[in-house]
C-alpha cells in the first residue's frame, strides 16, 4: 500500500460531528470516516489558500471533466458534461429536486431500509413517504417487483429516491434490476433521482452500476447524483454534481437549485474535487481493499464470538448492517446498553424505516486496531444486555 | 500600514465570477474585494486542510463567541450567544426566513433601490414585494416614514428586509431612525430581518449601529444576519451567523436553516471565521482606511471630469452610487456603451428597483492603481455615450 489506513488520529475535540463523544465512548455511527483524505486533495486546498483571495467562486469546465474522467476510467459511464450541474451537497439537492419534480400531497417512494434523512427531504417539504420494503430472505434483500409495480403506478408517485448502492444494506443493484426499475418508472411517469454517494466504495469485482447508464430510458427518467464526499472522507468539503441527461427536467432542477443558493461552490468545494476526480484513484482503490478487509474481519469475528447475531452480506458502503433479531426486535434498546456499557456508538436500525428494529447498522471505516477495540466492546455490550 | 492593499494581483481564470471577463475588460461590478484578506484567515484555512479529515463538522462555542467578542469590541453590542445560529451564507438565511415568517401571498417590505437579491428571495418563494421606496433628496437618500407606516400597516405585511448599512446607496442608519422603525413594526406584528453583511466596512468615526441593540423591541422583533463574507472579501467561506433573541422566533429559524441544510459549516467556514473575528481588527481597520481614501478619489475624480454626474456621499460599503440623471434615465444603456467601448463592467443600477436606473454603481474595493485606470475607462466610456 502507498498510503496508510492504520494510523491511529484523535479526532476528539476537532468539531467533528462524529467524535462528538464522551472521552471514553467511540464513535462508529456516521457515514465519516477515521481516515485522512487523499493528500492530493490536501494539497489542492493548501493551493487554494494560499491565494488568499476567497470571492465569489465559479465552476470552471476543468471541474465537470474531472467528473466524467472519474465516471469513465472508474465506473465505465462517460456522462456529459453538459448533463452535470454542481451542488453543495447530495441531501440539499433531494429535497430541492422533490420540490421540484413533486407536487405537495404526492408520494415519493423510498425502499425502506433506507438512509433516513430521504425521509426528512420528503416530510419536510409536504410530500408522502411511499416505501416499496425490501424483503429480506435468505440473508439478503431483494425488491418485491409486484409491489413496487403497484406503488410506481399510484397517480399520486411522481417520483422516486433509489438508493445505489444502497445505505444501510450494502447492495449493490445490477444493471438488470435497474433496467427494469428504469422501465417501470418511465411508464408510470415517476422521475427517479439516484442517489450515488457510496458508487466508489465497493468491494474489488462487486463495482455498481450507475442507474443512468443501463438504457436511454433510465437516462431519461432520472437524476444522478454524485460526490466525492463519502469516497474521499470529505463530507464538509460541500461538494456534489448532479448529472441529468434530459434537458427538460435539467432546466427545472436548475432552476430550483439556483433559486435556492446551492449551485455556489465554496472555495475549495472545486480544486478539492478536481484534485479527487483526477488524482485520487489509487487512494481510493487502497480504501476500498482496507474497507474489505475489515469488512472480513468484523464478520469473522461476530461468527466466532457473536453467532447469533448475522451479519448482511453487502459489496458496498463502508457501513455494515447486522440482523439481530436472535437477540431483540428493539435494536434501539440494544444499541443504549452498548453505548451505555461500553462506549460503543452504533446506530440502532429503527431510523431507516422498514425492519430495520431489527438491525444495527456499524460503520467500519476505522484502522484495525480501532475496529478491535469496536468489536470488543460490541461483544461486552451484548452480553450485558442479554444478562439484564 | 501594516497590510498591503496596492498590490496588483491577477485574478483572471481562477474561477472567480468577478473576473469572469474578457482580457480587457475591467470588472468593478459584484460585491467582491481585488485584496487579499487577512492573512490569519489563510493561515487557519491551512491548519484546517493539515488535519486532512473533512469530515462532518460541528460549530463549537468558540464560534459563537468569537461573533459575540466581534460585536462587543467593534460595534459596542455584546449579542448572547445562545442567541447567535451558524448558517452558510445570508441570502440563502433571508430565503429561509422569508419561508418560516411569510406565507405565501404575504408582502414582504424592502426599501429600494436595494440589494437585487432579496426581490429573488421574496419572489421565488410565492411572496410580494413591497417597497417603501427611499426618498432622494439634497443628494441623499432619507425614509419616507408616512409610506413606512402605511405599509406596515397593512394586514398582508409580515415582514421587512432591512439592509443596513444600505447597499447601494451606502447609507449608515441612525439608532433614531432604526427605533422608530423597530417601534413601528412591532406594532403591526412585523418581523424585521436586519441584513448587516455590509455593517463592518464604514469610514471613521461612522460606525454602524445593529439594528437589536437599538431598543428590546428592535431585539425582540427581529433576525439579524452578520458574515465575516464582505468585510474580509470570504464570499467562498460561506459562513454568516443569525442573531435571534427572541426564543420563539429563533426556533421558528432554527427549524427551517436545519431542514434545508442551511446549518452545516464546511471545513473551513469555521476556522476561518474565528480567525478573522479573533485576529482581524486591524486589517479591517486598515481595509476600511483604504476604501475611504478610494471613494475620495473618485469623489474628486469625479468632480473634475465628470461635473455632470453626483456621487452619492455614502459612509459605508465599498460600493460607490452615483447619479446620472443628468445623463440618462436609463443607465442600463450607459452601463452597455460603457462596457463596450472601454471594457469596464459596473452595475446599472435598474436592478436595484425604485429609482436605480438613474444610477449607476461602482465598487471601488481595488487597489488605487486599478481604480484609477477603471476611472479612467469611466471618463471615456461617458464620453462615448454622449457623442452618440
Ligand atoms: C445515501 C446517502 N446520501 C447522502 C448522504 C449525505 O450527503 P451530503 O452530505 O452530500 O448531503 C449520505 C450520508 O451518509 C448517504 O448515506
Ligand atoms: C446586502 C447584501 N446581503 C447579502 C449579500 C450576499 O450574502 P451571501 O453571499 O452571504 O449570501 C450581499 C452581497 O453583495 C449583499 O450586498
Amino acid at each position: 500500500m502507498s498510503y496508510d489506513f492504520s494510523e491511529m488520529i484523535d479526532r476528539r475535540h476537532t468539531n467533528s460531528v462524529k467524535w462528538d463523544v464522551k472521552d471514553n465512548e467511540l464513535p462508529m455511527w456516521v457515514a465519516d470516516m477515521d481516515f485522512r483524505t487523499a493528500p492530493a486533495i490536501v494539497d489542492a486546498i493548501k493551493r487554494k489558500a494560499d491565494t488568499g483571495i476567497f470571492g465569489y467562486e465559479e465552476v470552471p469546465d476543468a471541474y465537470f471533466k474531472a467528473v466524467q474522467h472519474w465516471y469513465a476510467t472508474e465506473h465505465n459511464w462517460t456522462p456529459q458534461t453538459d448533463w452535470m450541474r454542481f451542488v453543495t451537497g447530495v441531501v440539499p439537492a433531494i429535497s430541492s429536486a422533490v420540490r421540484r419534480i413533486s407536487h405537495v400531497g404526492d408520494n415519493v417512494l423510498v425502499q425502506a431500509p433506507v438512509y433516513n434523512i430521504f425521509y426528512n427531504s420528503i416530510v419536510n417539504n409536504g410530500r408522502h413517504v411511499l416505501s416499496n420494503d425490501l424483503h429480506f430472505q435468505d440473508g439478503t434483500y431483494v425488491i418485491d417487483w409486484d409491489d413496487l409495480t403497484a406503488k410506481l403506478a399510484d397517480p399520486l408517485t411522481t417520483m422516486m429516491i433509489l438508493c445505489n448502492p444502497h445505505n444501510p444494506v450494502g447492495k449493490v443493484w445490477q444493471p438488470a434490476e435497474l433496467s427494469r426499475l428504469a422501465d417501470l418508472a418511465a411508464a408510470n411517469h415517476v422521475t427517479v433521482f439516484s442517489d450515488e454517494i457510496h458508487g466508489d466504495i465497493t468491494d474489488a469485482g462487486h463495482g455498481y452500476t450507475p442507474f443512468a447508464s443501463v438504457s436511454d430510458t433510465a437516462a431519461n427518467h432520472s437524476i444522478t447524483a454524485v460526490s466525492p464526499s463519502k469516497t474521499f472522507n470529505v463530507a464538509a468539503l460541500h461538494a456534489a454534481t448532479l448529472i441529468i441527461p434530459n434537458e427538460n427536467l435539467r432546466n427545472s432542477v436548475d432552476r430550483g437549485i439556483n433559486s435556492e443558493e446551492l449551485a455556489e461552490p465554496n472555495a475549495f468545494a472545486i480544486p478539492g474535487t478536481i484534485a479527487a476526480y483526477t488524482q485520487g484513484a489509487e487512494w481510493v482503490h487502497e480504501l476500498n481493499a482496507t474497507i474489505t478487509a475489515n469488512k472480513q474481519t468484523l464478520t469473522t469475528f461476530i461468527q466466532q464470538h457473536l453467532p447469533k447475531l448475522q451479519v448482511i452480506a453487502g459489496h458496498a458502503t463502508y457501513l455494515v448492517w447486522i440482523d439481530c433479531q436472535a437477540i431483540t426486535h428493539d435494536t434501539q434498546a440494544l444499541c443504549d446498553v452498548i453505548r451505555q456499557e461500553t462506549g460503543l456508538f452504533i446506530t440502532a436500525g429503527a431510523v431507516y424505516g422498514g425492519d430495520g428494529h431489527d438491525f444495527v447498522r456499524i460503520n467500519v471505516a476505522c484502522p484495525a486496531e480501532r475496529l478491535q477495540d469496536g468489536l470488543d466492546r460490541l461483544v461486552q455490550g451484548i452480553h450485558a444486555f442479554q444478562a439484564k
